[in-house]
């Protein structure tokens, strides 16, 4: 048995809590199992990195930025070895680069390109608890890049991916993937199993539990994914191909308040413009969504399109530099908007999800602006203020209903 | 010109601190020069990640707590890349092993190997300031090795050797190579140049201006070492093969009070129980200094001999363990000696040094427990207490006597 395990930071934040860790790392390294444990850096380390590096310098190089925030993630590490061996276990610590973690060399957002099992293997073999720093691995260059947001989660994946591990436990705060919020929907319950495509669609749709882009590593490598409390002894939630259960079931409701709306309005109406705008959010790396024209009399037409709040900047930026190609009259943007979606596999045949969403929102009095929908997803624009309530009421429905499992 | 620049770690204690040393290293870069510059950690770092490393495990692996410690200059020389790419200058910074620095894997003392100059000659050629992180290296394992007391000025000289430098200079609080230690005794005067041997001699006597081991290197590869003061723009000290000034100079008087004298005691007089005591010390790496032994009637010895007082546990452990090897009676310590020691290339030659400093010593009532010589240099053990005086009056009588350049 073969097992990848994950702890973010607040799991790690201080000594203490740390020893709580060791002592789960322990048990399950007791039942004979080979453990590599990837580890977050502590607490609030790579905000406090962030902010000494903006302190120094605003606009630095990005390989300069990573080369300070790895060191969080090594801090992580050593001091974790330590504590274990001080338990009577061996434990060796690995950077990203001693775990052979290859990567692009685009500093602050790497992808994993190759990883070099050998020393993980060796010191597998040699009976250590092997603990590798999260979220860094080494560019073609050999320098320290990091992976961006939810990095630890795809350090762990794609380690489960390359030793061929039996599982991959992402442990956090929360003690499994909900069907709802639980801080805004009282009743969310913590589904058993889940499928890799409807967690894919419940992270890009906003739920925090885990970053989409480790759910994608697991699925095409077909890494069975566990979240678990790092507290608690519950069962968590399996993510995997294929779930057992039939029928209708809804995985979850989440509502996005991080997103901005943007319009370009004003664009001649010719072709490629389209092109052009998506090409340009595209190479900046921003993900867009709730894309819709409005046509005007004179010729000329708005595009409209959701970004995460936090990207809206360089949302803006990236269109202001490329304006000569995008001939317009102005940008404008709107963050007074919230998208709330629910996620369903078996939507695709059963129009009965998005009938009950609507149905939901037209009794609460909320109005949709917009949908946007996929195979396995039903999303709404609506107004902030009411993004809390409209997941309250759809996941009620949706639960008086029989479509919410368990 | 190719100039390596080292800067301590109070010198880069903080942002506003780096700042003035970016600025230094600004006007370095500005003659043309190409610069690297070696950067310890920040402040007191090194001895909190010490503390942390201590607190998850007191006994823990040397690997893991160089995992630890090795972050600390990693932090440093990201934050220095970040300043002076601020003030519009290529920088970049290196970590040990990116800078080439190969080591023996004797984890927190490891010995340099072998510099691959490669990417630190790429990165000069490509006009960039190049920071390399201080007190690391790497392991023919792939492992995070550190260079133990002094490392970053071993890194600096290495690297200035490896590079064939023009010069090495190791900046710090002081502003030079000072005849004695300015806080104890006022009239010392900074020494413009002295030689290596001087040096390596000062340093082994205690002067903390410079650990013996860069100097040592300094030496073995003709480096030509530069001692300066991070603030001002006063002339440092040189040190190098040999000084123009010929005649009978003093170069220095050290004090010093971190020292303790262990006593084995009913030793049976057989042949190699020297040999066993100094190949114990030796396995140790524990330099052991004047040694002296007291021949009892009933055939057995003593031997006593110093140590430095950081050392003083490790040595009473190995002649404990060594014990079937060396019988003896007892082991005793003593730390209440000090040794006062003055330095001077022109004594093989004349013994004029020596007998000023008993006279000195005699003037002031200051009993002389046992002395110890070497080619350049004389020592003498006294009472702890009276330490300081025994420096201030031999240095006066120096001076008086205008053994004392400048």
């Amino acid at each position: 048995m073969l097992i990848v395990q994950k702890y973010g930071g607040s799991s790690v934040a201080t000594l203490e809590l740390m020893e709580a860790i060791a002592n789960r790392i322990t048990k399950t390294k007791e039942t004979g199992a080979k453990l590599v444990v990837v580890l977050s850096a502590q607490g609030d380390t790579t905000n406090k990195l962030m902010g000494l590096a903006n302190s120094a310098n605003p606009t630095g190089s990005k390989r300069e930025r990573d080369m300070l925030l790895s060191i969080g993630e090594q801090q992580s590490i050593a001091l974790m070895a330590l504590i274990l061996q001080r338990m009577g276990h061996g434990a060796k610590s690995l950077t990203g680069r001693q775990a052979g973690i290859f990567t692009t060399s685009r500093h602050g957002d790497a992808r994993i390109k190759q990883i070099k099992t050998e020393r993980i293997a060796k010191e597998l073999d040699e009976g250590n608890i092997v603990l590798v720093a999260g979220f860094q691995g080494e560019s073609e260059f050999g320098d320290i890049t990091t992976l961006g947001r939810g990095g630890s989660d795809t350090t762990a994946v794609a380690l489960a991916a390359a030793l061929n591990a039996d599982k991959c436990e992402i442990y956090t705060d929360v003690a499994g993937v909900y069907s709802a919020d639980p801080r805004i929907v009282a009743d969310a319950v913590k589904l058993p199993e889940i499928s890799y495509n409807e967690m894919v669609e419940l992270s890009s749709m906003g739920a925090k539990v885990l970053e989409k882009r480790s759910v994608g590593l697991a699925k095409k490598y077909g890494v069975p994914l566990w979240v678990l409390s790092s507290h608690g002894d519950e069962e968590g939630t399996v993510i995997k191909e294929e779930c057992s259960v039939e029928g209708i079931f809804v995985s979850g409701v989440v509502a996005n308040k991080n997103i901005a709306r943007i319009s370009v309005s004003g664009i001649k109406d010719q072709p490629g413009v389209w092109f052009k705008i998506f090409n340009t959010m595209n190479q900046s790396d921003i993900a867009i969504d709730f894309v819709y024209q409005t046509k005007h009399a004179g010729g000329t037409k708005d595009i409209s399109f959701i970004v995460d709040i936090n990207r809206l900047d360089d949302a803006k930026k990236a269109i202001e530099a490329n304006a000569h190609k995008i001939t317009h009259a102005a940008i404008t943007h709107d963050t007074d908007m919230a998208k709330v979606s629910a996620v369903s596999t078996g939507m695709a045949t059963n129009p009965g999800v998005p009938s009950l969403m609507f149905e939901a929102l037209f009794d609460a009095g909320i109005n949709i602006d917009s949908v946007s929908t996929s195979e396995i997803r039903v999303s709404v624009l609506i107004n902030k203020e009411h993004a809390d309530r409209a997941a309250q009421v759809i996941h009620k429905k949706f639960q008086d209903e029989k479509y919410i499992r368990g």
